[in-house]
Order: C-alpha cells, then sequence, then structure tokens
C-alpha cells in the first residue's frame, strides 16, 4: 500500500506518466509517510468519448464556459 | 463529486453512450440532490472474454437458464 | 454486467439512495440496452476531508466562486 | 455481490483467464460462504507502461533485485 | 501486480477474509503465473443498503426467487 | 478529469492528506498537463485486516524481510 489509480483522457507520453508517476510517489513518501517500495500507481487511460461531465460527453462540442 | 463508474461490455454506441449519461445525470441532480456540474460519469468496457460470472467467462457458451 | 460503482459524499438518506439506483437502473435499461437483472449498482461514501478538488479537500473552507 | 476486480499486466491467455476466474469463485464460495451465482470477476489488463512500482515504471529497465 | 479489489457486503470473519486471500492468491499463482509476493488483494465492505440489484437496494424486502 | 483514487492504510492525519492531494495535484498539472481544477483526488481508507499481500492479511504479524 498505496494503490494509486489514476483515470484520465489519453495523450501523455510514457515520459510524461513516468514523470508523473515519480512525483505522485514522492509525495506520498514526503506528506504521508509511505515507503517508496510501497507505492503502486496505475495509469487507465479513458477516451473522451466514454467520460462525462454534466450529462455531457467530453467528446461533444463544449459550451463557452 | 459524484464520480460514476459504469463497467460494461463493449457494443453501445457513442450515441448510447451520451443519453445514458444524460440520463443518469439527471437521476443524481433528482433523486441525489446533486449539481449537474458537479457529475462525472466514465464507461470502462470490458470484453466477454474478460468477465466471468459464477466461475464461466461471459464469452463461454452460456448455459440455458 | 453492468456494475455501476457511486463514489459521493455522505449524507443521502436510504431513500434517497434506493430511488436513485432505481432511476439509474431505468436508464441504463433504456438508453443502454441492458436487463434490469444485470444491473448492480454500488454507492461508496467518501467524507469530505477525504475528497479533493483543485488540490483544497473538500472539508476545507472553499474560495468564492 | 461480491464483485472482484483483478488489475493486472497483459499476457494471459483466455484459457488461463477462466481458470483463473474458476478458481477464485471457488475460493469465495469455499471460504467467505458465496453462492457461485453470486460471483462476478473482472480482468482489466494494464500495460507495463502504466504501472509503476516505487516511481519506476514497470516497462522502464529494472534494478536488479 | 496483480491488485485485487473485492466489494462484498459486510459478515464476514478476520479469519474467513485471510483463508480467501490466501486461496485467491494460491488461485492467481497457480492459474495466471503470478509470484505469490506480487499479489495485492483488498476486502471492501459495502453494505446491503449501499447495493442495488435490478434496481432495488439489498436491504430492502427481496422479491421470492 | 483527471480523477485519482489512493488506496491507503488509516492513520493519515487530515493535515497529512491535504499536504498530499496537494502535492500530487501539483505533480498533475507540472508534469500531465493537467489544470488544477480539473484533478479530483479521493482518499480510501483499507483496514490492515482488509489487506492481504502475499496472501498474508497486513493485520497479521509480518515474517522478518
Amino acid at each position: 500500500m498505496p494503490f494509486v489509480r489514476i483515470d484520465l483522457f489519453p495523450g501523455r507520453t510514457d515520459e510524461q506518466k513516468a514523470n508523473t508517476a515519480r512525483a505522485i510517489t514522492e509525495a506520498l513518501v514526503q506528506h504521508a509517510g509511505c515507503t517508496p517500495q510501497s507505492v503502486q500507481i496505475v495509469f487507465a487511460e479513458v477516451k473522451k468519448s466514454d467520460w462525462a461531465t454534466a450529462g455531457v460527453m467530453a467528446s461533444a462540442p463544449q459550451p463557452a464556459e
């Protein structure tokens, strides 16, 4: 433990994921008292056509904010 | 919040997913007091060869019910 | 299938959850072609002190929007 | 119930998954008092380039243990 | 890897969970080629009033089958 | 998006969780190109008697490493 799952849109490179995983591991070591060896992180890519916010798929034309 | 994850078999069209997400969002607004903007929904497709019920993969010939 | 997990803050009554589950089941039947019997829904309550948005716990004083 | 999700690296054959699902179902029946019909199991494959341990992606050259 | 999450109703003793975890680990070692050390299993208890099947909470009076 | 779930043992204070969430949000902004507002993080505490590694519950006496 801990086990971390990150749902996110596709589009990050392997290098971006590696850097993100390293920084999140450091955050858990520094702030939550975990050992580095105990930290597992999984990236789960979710297509925009599979993710809705406020009832609208992220792949749909978005209203101006 | 809330965050909703739906594991289901592949085969729904983008339009079916969009209609489903809209209706689930409305359900959470009407019955659970959520604001529409707070509702996030993710569809995660699971192949029949990755889903077992009663110890039998959904891709296997199913016994008559 | 499908299996639906809903992470949300505590505070809904059992009746609200029951009504929400019924409406979500209907949404999956009507829009995603599922049979009612196949729909499983789980509510997982997450305390505000365990949920962060934009790096701020939901239990913290929120900035004006 | 129960609902079981297994995150693992790709590489298992359909037959391996079927045998694994059958054995896990039996474990839940024998040791946790579940009925076979109630057990649902999902395999979710995660690429090595999406899984980090100790801050290092599983796709990276691993240090000697 | 693998990481296994089991959602189930409360009511199993610690000994039942321990025996279940041991048997599931053996299943993954024997049938999926995992090393014992790599297997992580988490039990997540879900109250009957938080789990719906076919739109009906498991805490509600169930129809005769 | 992204949505981050962290399964971990109980024992962190609210302040530790807040600091961890802030640092993980920064990691996702800096390394994965996310906006701060898009980052949601949930901590899910799992008791040691509900978490097994290598077939042994974390609440059991652990073998010397």
